[in-house]
């Protein structure tokens, strides 16, 4: 029979060794399922509007912090600015006149909008006129800024691949002059930018722009596709023909046309719609997704939690904890999720939600 | 040395044996760059329109010839039905009243129209509306009709791969009863097919509908949207943003949305546009290609032969043959081609526009 | 109803304009299922040696017809020599002492050996000696010629896309200088070309040699490792384990270790092996195969024909016509089919045999 | 001007509300470069050994721990018995008659052995003796066990994705009886498995197990295979063929024979052997890499580290850390890294060793 202090000794040698036994160590490392460290978590749109007004009184834009963005930290991460442990998501705020910098990274990026107009982003020197509901994938490696020339401030979500790569350790960041990214004087367009000319027609590419890399080409999906689109799949329903995932529930996925994969290539996102007095069924999948409310109002169960959310509220959810959501008066959802990153490496099971 | 009667008698008692030299015959089998027997042949509107009214009156639609297509026949191709090795070309005509019967085959197809209407393409049992000007694919292996309804008749272009799987024997075909496409009463919409307000709408797909086969799941490509994406991009060159081909040439490819790739697994659809007084510049690729005026007129130059064509023309680019066309008026083309089979397997080499 | 005289008129009308009615010619372009031109056909290895006997003595190798290779004409081809619509097979011979010319082209060939040996293959100057069932695959592009420094007359197999690669146009050819193969005086090793010394064990690849093109770099297959697997496998179906494809047959596919998938871009090539008493299940395919034995006696079962075949001789399954071999004695059977080309375009069904 | 206190109390409420800003967190969360928090990091055999002999003293193997292993903490991952923030390395031992359990999990593992002899791992039934030098894959999601069957202790070096899979919530796993893995009584063989007896030759695949999953089939790679390639690249380079990666640095690369691709979907594994005298280019790369010298002994530059290795030492290198190894008296070095994670999502930049 071992004897404790000889035992102790031993892990005090391991310890001055840096090495680690597994046997004391398993069940967190290799629980039965996905057991994650994020909590389900909720922050209401009011506390992230109000955050984002006050950082726009009190905090400048530009150089050192690049972006004016704050980040929603997970409770179960340790105090770091993660959502999940593989997506960023931020309030990002633009007062009038402002200009966020030039920059470019590995990380790939999103802008959602849930309220307001003014600002356009920048993707090397084309500028893209952001409005409620508009989808803007940024993907590593293009030059980007955001530019208000509005006489009022702006907010939206950012949402990025940053605690994933930041965690495996593919990080890179450059800053850049506004030359590199259309120049000072940006002309932004009243309507449409070069990106949605050239590739916001379903079904028809340029051929001018046959070989491109893998970088979605495409830097806005509009609200009004998008609505139309979820319309469109309760209208079908209606009439008897499959077009949604439930009854009630329409769905779209955003996607680059260059693959007819996701929009980007460690993020997935998706916009959901529930007629009211329908829900979507239970579900759960493996990798993490955070959700915001665009618009009505439901009734939402994560796991264990239970929350009445409305527009503007996000909240996420961790890998393998279920989710039903339930709205009596209808309610529009924005997702993103790490989802392609479990497929591209055979790591996913059953999507979160089975057509039915 | 060799006895003349000797070889004479070896050759005699090879073919007895089913046996042929290759040193006699290399030269057709192993040209130092494609040399198809295939003719650059055209083929004038008025005469297909003319054998279509005639085929109209002269001849029923239905079971045993299934369809009344008349194929346009390569005069390099032995009396085949073929336009090019790969490619069937066709004009078929429907009667006011008349409907086309349902059946399904492997074979790949596409309709074109160059002008009328009246006619729905019913896939499935979704009733699609053909218009001047509109593309619709058909995916081998789909059930699929024609329906006129309306009092007057109407004729089309017809494209499949038939000559290249008769070739390779992988041609398996089906009739289909009434009830196996919707049924006799079909409902034909005004507008839209459910194949467009499911799949019309560029960078959203339905969830309900992530886990499709290969096949296409749009069945239209509306004029609308090809005329506006060519316009864009001539209007963008003009804006100095790189968008055409070249100096005054427009054009665009037709794409599965599940893939990015060509709509139908084996053939390639675009269409291209030059403003008046521009032309394209020389190319040749290897494969070939059928070419059907849309709009306008041009000068033609495939490989030795010169033509001027006009709208509804049909000519023929065989294999490796050059291709030039300048317009001075202006002129739409539509573009088909058996690109992705060289493509997949590895056979291809520059395409036929470069982008300059 | 119709006049015939009038149908007359309008066909030869239509055949003036080039152009041909669906209606008439249907049956033999769109049958049922795959109806070959192509007959079930069996060359006895005694006639096919003796042809290249008498041609050894009767014709010279060289530039012109570049191999003295004797195809082997499918009788429903007519008078092609073409073994399959798609395929090529022909025995091809050298004297001893003499060289066939350096050249490449866009064709995929491959060397199969029955017996004997002394010549090498040589390709980008890499000498692989032939020897009895021996599989040698020549991806399209690469240069090659054949020496025989032996004093002995050696014949092998070549199997070539030339067929599909005719009807396609995608043919090129180009002669090359010896400097363009190793030069006149190429050292032929006793063993192992450079090929197999760099890429012939299992499972590891060499790391100067990550980023090469799709051409398979193993230019040699040898019988001692298709031999020794094929004995493993009945071998371990006597102790239980799953490991033929029926009771009695092993097989083994060639393939590419940079891609795991087929050893040619548009030819498979496989080995067969019938324990005594064995037989095959029956089953048929889309696509073509030509088989030749390598040992032993069968009889096998095409479509409607039956013959008894042996050492050397060559059959031919045309496309959708069913197969079964049945062996007293056992048989090794070499086979090679077009089926990449059906799987890479989607045109592929059940394969010919299903694992039991 | 801002007051301090107001933004002090604005941060205060931030952190309340679980908002964290940007502008305090991009250094380290969106560095120019990767910078990881991983260190540079030896661990010599002698320690290794030491503590596994110690561990075989004073703890069981069994349930609860499931396997008596002992992990390489990385000095800069705080505490977690991670080798870099993506890869596990751990030293595992089993005494004279123990049975590691059955078990399986979604991490995928692999065996590396330095020395020693009598374990057989055992993975869906199938028991292999692992040897000196022998790589044994281990894909997530099979049953496996180790049985050590001989008179003497035996330990080697485990490699997982644990704290990748860790990090992003995908982990599964699941305790399995004797019987899920051959049962209690499983015969080992005393040369080859039934893996290797279906797999282990080069270019050729049996036909009965053509439709698996991605899962590699070759469980153990045997050193006598690798030793020849190392051997045979270094005296082909002798012979003035290009075969190495520089001069005098042979290695390969162990690749799935399904897919030629990596051995593990995550992990990349390799060899490497410097001939006495040489040395390899300084390179980087994009992700982490463990490399355990198997024979001689070698100076290693990592970053700024500078270290002389011998046989059994296992060194880190992080994300992006510059590498450079020379050697008098030749070296082989065993390395595995997460460049697939890398090159699968369109992280990877150039490999660490360019082909010269």
């Amino acid at each position: 029979m071992t004897n404790q202090n000889e035992l102790d000794g031993f892990y005090e040698d391991l310890a001055a060794a840096q090495l680690i036994p597994l046997w004391t160590a398993i069940g967190d490392l290799m629980p039965s399922t996905p057991r994650s460290h994020a909590h389900a978590h909720l922050w209401s749109w009011s506390e992230l509007c109000n955050a984002a007004e006050r950082a726009g009184a009190l905090v400048p834009v530009g150089r050192g912090g690049e972006r004016r963005a704050i980040a929603l930290a997970n409770p179960g991460l340790g105090g770091s600015p993660f959502a999940t442990p593989t997506l960023w998501a931020a309030i990002q705020y633009l007062n009038a006149g402002e200009h966020a910098p030039v920059h470019r990274h590995s990380q790939h990026a999103f802008r959602f909008v849930i309220e307001g107009e003014g600002v356009a982003t920048v993707v090397n020197g084309d500028a893209v006129p952001m409005r409620r509901g508009d989808f803007l994938p940024q993907a590593g490696g293009n030059w980007h800024s955001h530019v208000n020339n509005s006489d009022r401030p702006m907010s939206w979500i950012d949402g990025l691949d940053i605690p994933f790569q930041r965690q495996i350790d593919s990080t890179f960041f450059q800053p850049g002059a506004p030359s590199d990214n259309g120049g000072d004087d940006i002309v932004v367009p009243k309507e449409h930018s070069r990106s949605e000319r050239l590739w916001g027609r379903a079904g028809v590419r340029p051929l001018s722009h046959v070989c491109l890399d893998a970088s979605n080409p495409l830097l806005v999906y509009r609200w009004e596709v998008t609505d139309a689109a979820l319309a469109e799949q309760l209208e079908l329903e209606l009439e008897g023909v499959p077009a949604t995932v439930s009854p009630g529930h329409a769905a779209i996925r955003f996607t680059n046309p260059v693959t007819g994969g996701d929009a980007l290539p460690t993020i997935r996102a998706e916009f959901h719609r529930l007629r009211p007095g329908a829900s979507t069924t239970e579900g759960r999948e493996v990798g993490s997704s955070v959700f915001q409310v665009f618009e009505g109002r439901a009734e939402v169960a994560v796991g264990e939690q239970r929350w009445t959310v409305e527009r503007g509220d996000v909240f996420v959810v961790p890998s393998w904890q279920s989710l039903t959501v339930v709205s009596a008066a209808g309610v529009d959802l924005f997702r993103f999720s790490d989802s392609p990153i479990m497929e591209r490496l055979g790591l996913a099971r059953a999507p979160l939600w089975d057509v039915h």
